[in-house]
């Protein structure tokens, strides 16, 4: 049996128009901004126009740590909003927005996979709606304001030597990653160090996602701190008088994207910042719209549940007031053979112990999980080569740990096969079990709050910091600082900071190299590892291939 | 008598749905990719199903050489189209848009003005349909696959200090005019010094302006020269395979924007090369979809008629093969008077001996216009202040160099005060008289184009250029690039390469400084003086005070 690939079932989709769409949620058209027949910004006086309606419940999706199998997080969220509908209820779907640049390198992604995927994919993949556009220009701008601030003759005081914020560009471009600046004279300004990211790297990014409103925007982009002083005072982006062009760049880009999935239901899309260096999730904005407007909103968070469900919770819920009402747990049978000690090319075979062995990482997720107060369930994304034995394996694993494991077959049926994982996740969300709670408190010291994800989510024994490290932490704290969130920069592939220990490994230490401040998101980044802020491309990267056919459509992109 | 500004005119606009604009040139609104309620592109099925119509006369609206009084060039475009609709002819403008970058600068420019404008004012100086945006996408992932390809082992065996293709971002940022890249260590590439140009310099941008369609655009990419080798042999975009994935970047981009006058009537604005290093015009997509679809074309060229007309006419009619029907040069009582040696504080007053040796700047520019074989109207664009003493001595003097001059109040009345222009143009555009014929053949030697501008259009005595210039050009030729037009970049504020050499200056020399290959767009650029491709911000940049008001409008870009 031969499976059509995720471009020929999204070119095949029946689109509505987004006007259709954006009905089945109550939205007029003309509170729909178009951007062609298939996609749309919901306007801003809209989103004002529906603050006093009541919440839906908000179901977050999140996944074992990740192996080269694939675990179809993605496909979860879109497969679980369509099974939602299909039973009768009034769902929608909030996910991120693809970069632009990594697309060039490795093909792109889809949103979602098999018969559970978010359309149009090529523009998502693409421009979309401009907003990443729109946050490249934002940053852009305040680049220049800066380093033309100093040319002008530096009233501010700068330290050059001590200008924190870079440049970014949407592009694999390594030979950015470190420049010599204002060359060329006096007319070009004043030579120094500095380099690009990439724009998903941007705080402005991180705080387009967290903004509740355009006010909020405003107070946040005037909060980056944009460098230093020689005596280490702050310069804030309010000093440089940025923020309000800012946020008039920023503005369309505020508005959630709504498109719709294969089967028509609504789909919001909307911002994207890193999961390493940033919290890794959809737009506040999209989400508590959304829930204004659906009784049920399925949403995702970056990379596993050690990483992005916890910045979910302690980040995102903690700033926006959101509380997850079900918690769905993506895993497959594949990932837990891998877990299990399985190479990728073995993945064919039946291998209940491998199964079982592997389910140590899916356990710890678990708990981990209901430690936040929230009721967990696990999906197990559906693969058409696993056995009924191994999926057995998993569901007696999951009760054994006092949860429940449904097999949903969104891939390859759409709604049809995650009617039974719907039906369950409503069930839980309408009981009102959920009692949650972000695992610190915010008058907790920095370097406990740090102490506490390692040791409560990763099982870690020990964190460990240089004094330059925890004095920094110390200075923040003195600076007003210490109520800030820390948003946790390591390897996605494991608990441990090692990303080949996989499973469930204890004993372990997390190294903290750096600590840096987002003054306007409003966190702490505390980097374990290397962390890549500017991705290069391959030997071969995909642009090589990409092009139109005759039929005008795009190849090579996926 | 106290007059609105253009922003306020601009906001008091009753515009249609854009659905509706389009009906009035036939388009269906499926054929409309809507961008919002007021901005659409044009699709490309469209485009297509379109080509076998007759076409409708083209009018070209050029300007004397700009003073600081102003001459409303666009304006002028503006009212004519809407005076041609009034007078129940199908017309359609096509202009150039903005670019984002400058306006963070000095305030942003209005299409148009007064009561002759094209709306939505905001967004088309912000990020509009997008456009600029992709035209940076597709020049850095030229940028980035460039520098990949030197990193992964350069098998094309590039010169690493003769890659000649720049970076772009569409900010003013003075600090990225030179710069040291690819520094940092092994993974970051080999050092290099490079720059960034503003995203409207780019070639790209030109290639855009001047590609017929996909395909043509694909090749012209492919044909970019962006390095060379040590024995100084070219290497090309199409060496580095990334013209296909440029082009599905730019696919949205090339499909034409339709917006509308504030008095509903169908203006194109797309595309927008610099005027000095490019050729200046709105795109030949847009202008060549107009006149399938309307039966009047308004048009404007960049700059001066010596710069801006005479490249309309020598690079883009001859390679779109347009022809206009008319040319309406546009002039001002003041900007006569400016030309005659009165300064801007003193135009209040009448001065008619002023108007009249001022008028010698205006006088050339007819003869010029005149000797590509197409009939002149002047228009005269009315200022309250103009004296009816002033007025007549503009008209006189026209008449005595055998052509016409209209004064045309579009400005204070719209298409009331442009209805006797429109007549006049549409008369002369029917009458079938435009013998139009560029004014040097594509195998005249390159140098000797460069001489044929300077002596019939500049009224120069001779053009200078070091043994190293015309060397360079020979090699050109030898390459076969000899049958390209020649696109001059110099001042716009004389006839002559010194911007204080207001009216008819005589016995100069043209000095050539440096000439570069745009080998995609498809001309020689000839650099006559300081050409700066990377503007600068100023002091107290316009950013400082641009913001939302209370009422979510876009403050202090206007």
């Amino acid at each position: 049996m031969s499976y059509k690939t995720d471009i020929e079932i999204a070119r095949e989709a029946n689109k509505l128009p987004i006007q259709e769409i954006g009905a089945k949620l109550g939205i007029d058209s003309k509170d729909l901004l178009p951007y062609g027949h298939d996609k749309a910004k919901v306007s801003q006086e809209y989103i004002n126009s529906v603050q006093g309606n009541e919440n839906g419940k908000l179901i977050l999706v999140t996944a074992i740590n990740p192996t080269p199998a694939g675990e179809g997080k993605t496909t979860t969220t879109v497969g679980l909003g369509d099974g939602l509908n299909r039973i009768g209820k009034k769902a929608a779907v909030c996910i991120r927005e693809a970069s632009l640049g990594p697309n060039f390198g490795m093909k792109g992604g889809a949103a979602g996979g098999g018969y559970a995927q978010v359309v149009p994919m090529e523009e998502m993949n693409l421009h979309f709606t401009g907003d990443f556009h729109a946050i490249t220009s934002a940053h852009s701008l305040l680049s220049a304001m800066i380093d033309n601030h100093i040319y002008w003759g530096n009233e501010l005081e700068i330290d050059v030597r001590r200008v924190a914020w870079r440049r970014v560009v949407d592009m694999n471009d390594r030979a950015l990653r470190q420049i010599t600046a204002s060359l060329g004279g006096v007319s070009n300004g004043f030579p120094r160090e500095t380099g690009f990211d990439i724009t998903v790297a941007s705080e402005v990014m991180a705080i387009l996602c967290l903004a509740t409103n355009l006010s909020d925007l405003q107070k946040r982009l005037g909060d980056i701190i944009v460098a230093y002083r020689r005596d280490r005072s702050p310069v804030f982006c309010r000093d440089i008088q940025a923020d309000g062009a800012m946020t008039v760049l920023l503005k369309d880009a505020m508005q959630p994207n709504l498109v719709q999935t294969l089967e028509n239901n609504p789909a919001f899309v909307h911002g994207g910042p890193f999961a390493n260096i940033a919290h890794g999730c959809n737009s506040v904005i999209a989400t508590t719209t959304a829930l204004k407007i659906a009784d049920y909103v399925v949403t995702e968070a970056g990379f596993g549940a050690d990483l992005g469900a916890e910045k979910f919770m302690n980040i995102k819920c903690r700033k926006a007031g959101l509380a997850p009402d079900c918690v769905v747990l993506v895993a497959t049978v594949r990932a837990m053979k891998m877990n299990g000690g399985v190479a990728k090319a073995d993945l064919g075979a039946e291998n209940v112990d491998a199964v079982n062995e592997g389910c140590a990482n899916l356990g710890r997720h678990i708990g981990n999980l209901k430690s936040f107060g929230v009721p967990v369930v696990v999906a197990i994304n559906h693969f058409v080569t696993d056995t009924d034995a191994e999926v057995q394996a998993v569901k007696d694993y999951v009760a054994s740990q006092g949860s429940e494991a449904i097999l949903s077959q969104h891939w390859e049926h759409g709604s049809k096969g995650s009617e039974a994982l719907a039906t369950r996740v409503a069930e839980i969300a309408d009981s009102g079990i959920s009692q949650f709670a972000p695992i610190y408190e915010d008058d907790m010291p920095l370097f406990e709050k740090v102490e506490t994800i390692a040791k409560r989510i990763y099982h870690a024994d020990e964190v460990i910091a240089d004094k330059k490290i925890r004095d920094q932490l110390k200075i923040w704290e003195e600076q007003g600082y210490g109520n800030l969130p820390v948003c946790m920069a390591k390897t996605q592939y494991s608990f441990s900071t090692d990303p080949t220990q996989r499973g469930a490994p204890v004993g372990h230490s997390v190294p903290v190299r750096e600590v840096r401040l987002s003054a306007g998101a409003g966190f702490i980044v505390v980097v374990c590892g290397d962390i890549m802020t500017m991705p290069g491309l391959p030997r071969n990267p995909a642009a090589k291939t990409i092009q139109l056919n005759d039929d005008g459509q795009i190849e090579g992109l996926f």
